[in-house]
């Protein structure tokens, strides 16, 4: 017997809700004030967080403050917790590309919402929406690139550690620049980058606060590649999304299945990985693509 | 006071059965139906797999189905359990090679049986069975080297990963078909592989669907070395034999001591780390090849 | 109301051994016996373990056993403990080399002593000894370079592990000798190796008792660079505070914290790392340096 519409609504509703506590690291119980937090950071307005889907099943998500480097503000971080929820309700999402608008990724957050927030209680609430944040984009179902014109720096190169990978433009750099601001990364840039590059070379980025060009990130394995273009945005993508249309191509279960088996072998302890890349088999063993492609090759003999 | 015969029988099957148990991944509690699973694939037969056990504590194991490229059938699933087993058991053996007839290695499970089997009940259970299996092979106290001649396809390429190192013939490849199947890896592939080469190659990889030949597994770290022979088995084993040597020689009890502490390194969180290390030096210390080398040192003064 | 001096030494006594507890791996629980085999390492004394704080937070641990190619006797077994427990409470320290007197940086353990405690009693307590140190040594919010002239084998190889970094002279080897001498690794040098190489890498050195020189060293990632020194320890250690400064440069709460959250992401699983990493992060957020560099940036409109 279907339900009614309304309570299907709200199942859907009550479901996301739930899936969004259990994708996210921090709730109430660790002191987190989500709310709280909300309302302060809705004081330090401007810019924009831009998503468009296309039909690829690749979305092109932008940070867009130009003026300040594509610094984040407050209402900035809470536009990305938006534009995350959107992206985990895009059931056709393959791939997804995380750039800066005018020619540059992002300088990491802004100054003036830094100097009012330099308490104790709204820098962890802060720091705890972010995580929360970047680690639902970790675990999103899409291979996820950084494309990194410009410069990436602090918060910004926190940010491409929360893609799958990195691109980056031949002018561009990286730079992890806690250090001069008398800080650490907060926002789970030091625990990915870690697992990116190991802890050694991640420790001498991070202490050194070193600039690091595309030369050394593609040498490093931080990078994948470096683009041709460099100053023309539309170009800039247009390579982007041939890079990633390699790994995006097929059908979005399969390639959405392909990222959360990689997702399970980088975050769990072997038995725990093996598990739920069993379970996520399940989910494509027999189906759709599964079947359409068993009936493409003849039995033999 | 000595047990009678039949009673230590008894007690080294039980301890043995008790010790499979623990080496594996899923039991009736995980909703996995041994007996049921062993049944089904009993209906899928052809090939086999041979083991040959050397004096020199070196374990041949050759899948043997070449009018299929060497395919899983289902017989060669449950001969593949069994031996594994018989590894297991064998405690004069320090080091293993998995090779393929027919100068090639894999093309995965055949097909024939992976039809009758799209059904999500037998997919999950065949999943588990051989997740078992590959885990175990994996846990062995051998230092294992999978050969790779001609084509490692599908579950061929899974089971590469199952081995320490991989050497490959100059023409030969290995690729991870799985997308084009409809599919992601089942067989604990993906968690292994990004343990291997790291999520973001692992990701390429398996999203890529990417042909890896020789040269390209030398760059990635996936393969050791890219053998001189091609064609002849005789002399690609003698070759792979002479590669492994430089890692077997020595006793047993320190060869098989060497594999488990970095198996342990390589599962466990690092202080369970630690401490598996410490009590696996605790079987090596002051035991007679640690005595016979002191008594070859002269004391001091 | 402040405490009496009395008072307050006991507080900080307790909470020094609580925290020495914590960091350590073993206590009673596990069947350890620190008392019992401080007893008997005393019997085997000779040579001593050297630590100078420089004012520019830098300390130099020194291993002095020059006759015996600075193996490891008891006692130095037990000054090295001391001589950790003093880098823990030395509050104004940001890095930290390791290295050895008269051109060489250390043979492993005194065999004098390993001779006469090759019951598997003392193996075992010796192990966790020396492991509860290596492991505090590894947890210093210090940045760690070991610096290796001549030869660092066995035990000696194991400590060049437990540091963040190491540095090779041009003639110096490292070499897990241990199957020559019938053992595995027992002071952690495994599972600390599988973490900076991964566990092909780490396989092959230990099962291979493989000479590693400096160059060998670079291409694995186990060192970082060969100096250009050799012979005259006071230019190899100006060459080697020269490299750690790049990333020591800066305020001692900083740097710590900066060699925390990577140790962190080194240890834990990713859900913890990132949770630590928040909680670090709160401890710099508003801090001094912080503020201080805050102030430098000006408000933009």
């Amino acid at each position: 017997m279907a339900l009614p519409l309304w309570k299907n609504l709200l199942q859907t509703t009550k479901e996301r809700i739930l899936q969004q506590r259990r994708l996210s690291l921090y709730s109430g119980a660790h002191g987190y004030q989500e709310e709280l937090i909300k309302k302060k950071l809705q004081q330090f307005a401007g810019g924009s967080i831009n998503l468009s889907k296309e039909d690829n099943g690749i979305g092109i998500l932008t940070l867009n403050n130009p003026k300040l480097m594509n610094a984040f503000t407050g209402t900035m971080m809470i536009e990305l917790q938006e534009r995350v929820t959107e992206l985990e309700n895009w059931k056709d999402g393959k791939g997804l590309i995380v750039c800066g608008a005018g020619n540059t990724f992002c300088s990491g957050s802004d100054l003036n919402a830094v100097k009012e927030m330099s308490n104790s209680q709204d820098g962890m609430n802060m720091c705890m929406f972010m995580q929360n944040t970047l680690t639902r984009l970790t675990r999103l179902p899409l291979i996820s690139v950084a494309v990194v014109q410009g410069k990436a720096f602090g918060g910004g190169a926190e940010l491409t550690t929360a893609c799958d990978f990195r691109l980056m433009t031949p002018e561009s750099e990286i730079r992890f620049v806690h250090k001069h601001m008398g800080l650490v990364p907060g926002w789970g840039g030091a625990a990915r980058l870690v697992r990116i590059m190991g802890s050694g070379a991640a420790l001498q980025l991070l202490s050194g606060a070193a600039r690091v060009d595309a030369e050394k990130a593609l040498h490093l394995g931080f990078s994948e590649q470096t683009l041709s273009s460099s100053d023309d945005i539309s170009r800039v993508l247009e390579e982007a999304r041939a890079w990633l249309n390699q790994y995006t191509e097929g059908p979005a279960s399969v390639i959405r299945a392909m990222k959360k088996v990689v997702t399970a072998g980088r975050e769990l302890p072997l038995e725990a990985a093996l598990r739920t890349e069993k379970d996520i088999f399940g989910t494509v063993w027999g189906g759709p693509a599964n079947l359409q492609a068993l009936a493409r090759r003849p039995k033999h003999k």
